[in-house]
């Protein structure tokens, strides 16, 4: 298969890499990094990128930021960083990049275990992860050609600990090598509008 | 209890009105009708709204519109129309209103059974009530002084069969007055962080 990887060198997109490479061919992209960039939370920015590209047979996104922030002073502003760059970001890879799969593709996408886990500060997460989820689902039912859409819901990357541990004491950190097998499971897999909780 | 009911001259809003009404005093809100007008889209005109209203011990929110449309075309500005309107007009009601709510008082949403049961065209609608949710979720665990939040999700009502018939065929319409139930249940019950559905 032909692989976009949109975030590909984050932590878990290099996990990403990491886990399919060895069987398909991956086109990495990142915000200034890897064999493309691209901006996401610009839909032209997302064209262009697949104008390049050319048609694919899955599209892979761990790409996208949220503020984090206590309920009795975040913004609406602050909630439009992660409604602008984790949900509509990863949502224009989807909207644009259902023209650029081939019949049979698949659209995998990150929320977070925050959509029914939650934690202090992280209200606008877990609305961005719920948004995701829920779109996925929708989604799933519309798409034509046999195209599927997946969510993968990471719970804290062992990885991220050390940046991100007082926020999730007591959650069982994963290594991003876990969260791998779920995205191989969507990409290689046959099943649509599914969440793979990785908890 | 003092209760602020947002689109109350909607369908389900007129429901909760006459559930409530008979127990406690409520302050009719809408757009353009009731006792003050608001802008929901506008956290300024949330402000206003609640400093001539003062406090209050329940705020019931029965308002906010999405864009319907194909997956295969759908923009992010269409997108958006839900997202600014029924997600974050009611998460400013939220914001804002948890400065003015007294002791104990509860904050009680809109969002609707497109979540997990979606549509053909409806993916902004479960985008929207998939972030709405976890919102209510997150939000539960940062609210002080035993302030509570839930969302009301319905099915399609009956009295809404005429004009989304078509969208929801195979679908139980419920009438208002069973969702205006669940409103009752959110603001006279004790939960918090529940999503009361009406299916």
């Amino acid at each position: 298969m032909k692989i976009i990887v949109i975030g590909a060198n984050g932590t878990i997109g290099k996990s990403i890499v990491n886990e399919l490479s060895s069987r398909h061919e991956i086109i990495k992209v990142g915000k200034s990094s890897g064999d493309f960039q691209v901006d996401i939370t610009d839909i032209n920015s997302v064209r262009a990128l697949f104008e390049k590209v050319g048609k694919v047979d899955a599209i892979v996104s761990a790409a996208g930021n949220v503020h984090f922030g206590p309920l009795s002073d975040i913004t609406p502003e602050q909630y439009g960083i992660g409604l602008q760059d984790k949900l509509m970001g990863q949502v224009n890879l989807a909207l644009v990049g259902q023209h650029f799969l081939n019949d049979g593709g698949s659209i995998t996408l990150t929320s977070g275990i925050l959509t029914r886990n939650p934690i202090r500060y992280g209200s606008s997460a877990s609305m961005v992860n719920g948004a995701l989820e829920a779109f996925a689902v929708a989604a799933a039912i519309e798409l034509p050609r046999g195209i599927r859409i997946n969510v993968v819901s990471p719970n804290v990357l062992q990885e991220s600990m050390d940046a991100y541990g007082p926020y999730f004491r007591g959650f069982e950190a994963v290594p991003a090598a876990r969260v791998a097998l779920a995205f191989s499971r969507s990409v290689e897999g046959a099943q649509t509008g599914q969440v793979y909780e990785v908890f």
